[in-house]
């Protein structure tokens, strides 16, 4: 019998990711191209397909049986439909019918998925959360996204925007977020929430390295952890913070859900124990006893590479049995 | 063929209320004794058994089957098998086996369900929310629960201790909460909490109508409705900043779960509009728009006897099948 293969993508602002995914979430095959989103959402998909495409063929010599694949996008997707409805870091993506389009020129099933769901499927199903029936995962990047399985399943919700954990209000009447409200997690543990918190201090006269990053352009999540790390106050005290914010959202995820495992993934948590600690320590001295005992808080195991499994991870899942 | 019938109770502080319920959510017989916590556990699981094998007996001339029995408790429950870990409100109550006491004096299956968790199950069967699949419920009252239906099955957690919304971190730096931590909506918009505030206020020199009630001892949750109803500017802040904290609260739920409902239930939402018009504005002003427009923020319809026909459905969901 030939192994079975998922073909995955993950559909970044930057990069788009293409992979084939064996049935123990090995990678056997990988290629990257640039998404150039500014070329417009045809180009785009041209380019997905393509690179789908090229993962395909570079197996098909070999023993294999393509059950389907599956795709990961940043934004809002209706997981039945494959539609992205929008795509904050896609111009001009809006109710694009991904899905169904790939499905007809690749000639296979597809399905897309949330790439933080995605993220979440790929930990739980061969990552850190392996052994776990539950999961709650923070993506930490630019924003903040994140991804739930409960007793073996993606919840996407209603309405499949369930898992939006940059938007759980850490802060009633707290900082502005991009989305229009306060006190977001976003506002305070993101990478765009980091940046413009060092903005303000350095305009409010504080000194910090961080000035000349913020003067050159763009301030990374990197450069904030490096500034920190050699040192610098407000660097030092702008990740900290993070940390504290994103323990405060675990103690309420604790609470409402009681899962078995917390997870964070993305650049920001490479920062390791400069995030990690101030996390345990909100957890250690502000959750109840029970959720707390029993729920692990950890980095997640896959880092980028949890989107690309997990996407596949999410192909076996839907079409395996049937295939 | 003879109706099914549950027979449960919920089992409280002050009072066990049991009741026989038909399949369509009826209660058919209702009884209530006073609890007499400080008799003791055997005296009060006496009490309990009395009461549900009264309701039993008042049913044996009529054409039922009964299939089991269900009991809603506060506190921290094992679902599985039926013990109670800790009940705040029961003298006493540490890792009590009600389930299998009871199932063995009755002579017939008997399950044991938070009580939060039972009422959330009675407005998804029966209730406001019978038309959802997903749904989270606040109880309102000296502390704040919660009860999660998700996709048709109440979420319990890994360690039978999900839907603590009462202690939902809502202002990280906020207010100390009787469980250790700081900032929880249970130090804003719980009883307990709007007691605690309108006595710092008083004490710091506010006048109040409250500060009558406060001196002769307990202030209930109906008696700050009735003075910020009478104009007291006190009672109205207080009341408003309750609701205020229970919509970012509700913001927090939407953006993580987007559930299809969310209620509120017990004494201090039958203050309506005074604790609604707040929750719905934060909802409305802050939440993303794909959960919010989709998702219903109300009232729990069966109020005070949401318990008592929850753990009944609960009975129907466990047994009627296999019956």
């Amino acid at each position: 019998m030939p192994d079975r293969i998922a073909i995955s993508a993950d559909l970044g602002g930057s990069a788009i990711k293409a992979g084939a995914v064996d049935e123990n979430g090995k990678i056997l095959r990988e290629l990257r191209v640039e998404t150039r989103a500014s070329e417009g959402v045809d180009a785009v998909l041209w380019r997905i397909e393509t690179v789908v495409d090229s993962v395909r063929n570079n197996l098909r010599d070999s023993h294999h049986e393509i059950i389907g694949a599956g795709v990961g996008c940043p934004g809002l997707v209706n997981t039945q439909t494959g539609t992205v409805h929008f795509a904050p870091n896609l111009t001009g993506w809006q109710d694009v019918e991904l899905g169904p389009r790939l499905a007809e020129r690749l000639k296979m099933p597809v399905l897309v998925e949330n790439d933080a769901n995605a993220a979440a499927w790929g930990e739980f199903w061969i990552g850190s959360a392996k052994t776990a029936s539950s999961l709650v995962l923070f993506t930490l990047g630019t924003g903040i996204g994140g991804g739930i399985v409960l007793d073996g399943e993606i919840w996407h919700g209603s309405t499949d925007t369930a898992a939006e954990l940059g938007h759980m209000i850490v802060e009633a009447n707290g900082e502005p977020c991009a989305c229009g409200s306060r006190g977001c997690l976003e506002a305070y543990s993101s990478v765009t929430g980091i940046r413009r918190r060092a903005t303000e201090a350095i305009n409010a006269g504080e000194s910090s390295a961080l000035s000349t990053y913020l003067n050159n352009g763009e301030l990374s999540g990197e450069e904030v952890y490096t500034c920190a790390l050699s040192g610098d106050p407000l660097a030092a005290r702008l990740m900290r913070e993070a940390g504290y914010y994103l323990g405060v959202a675990t103690v309420t995820v604790m609470h409402m859900l009681n899962p078995e495992k917390i997870l964070f993934a993305g650049g920001l948590a490479a920062a390791t124990d400069m995030i990690m600690n101030p996390i345990r320590e909100v957890v250690q001295t502000r959750a109840l006893n029970v959720p707390r005992d029993k729920a692990s808080v950890d980095f997640a195991y896959l880092a980028d590479k949890a989107g690309l499994i997990g996407a596949a991870g999410c192909v076996f899942h839907r079409y395996a049995t049937s295939a």
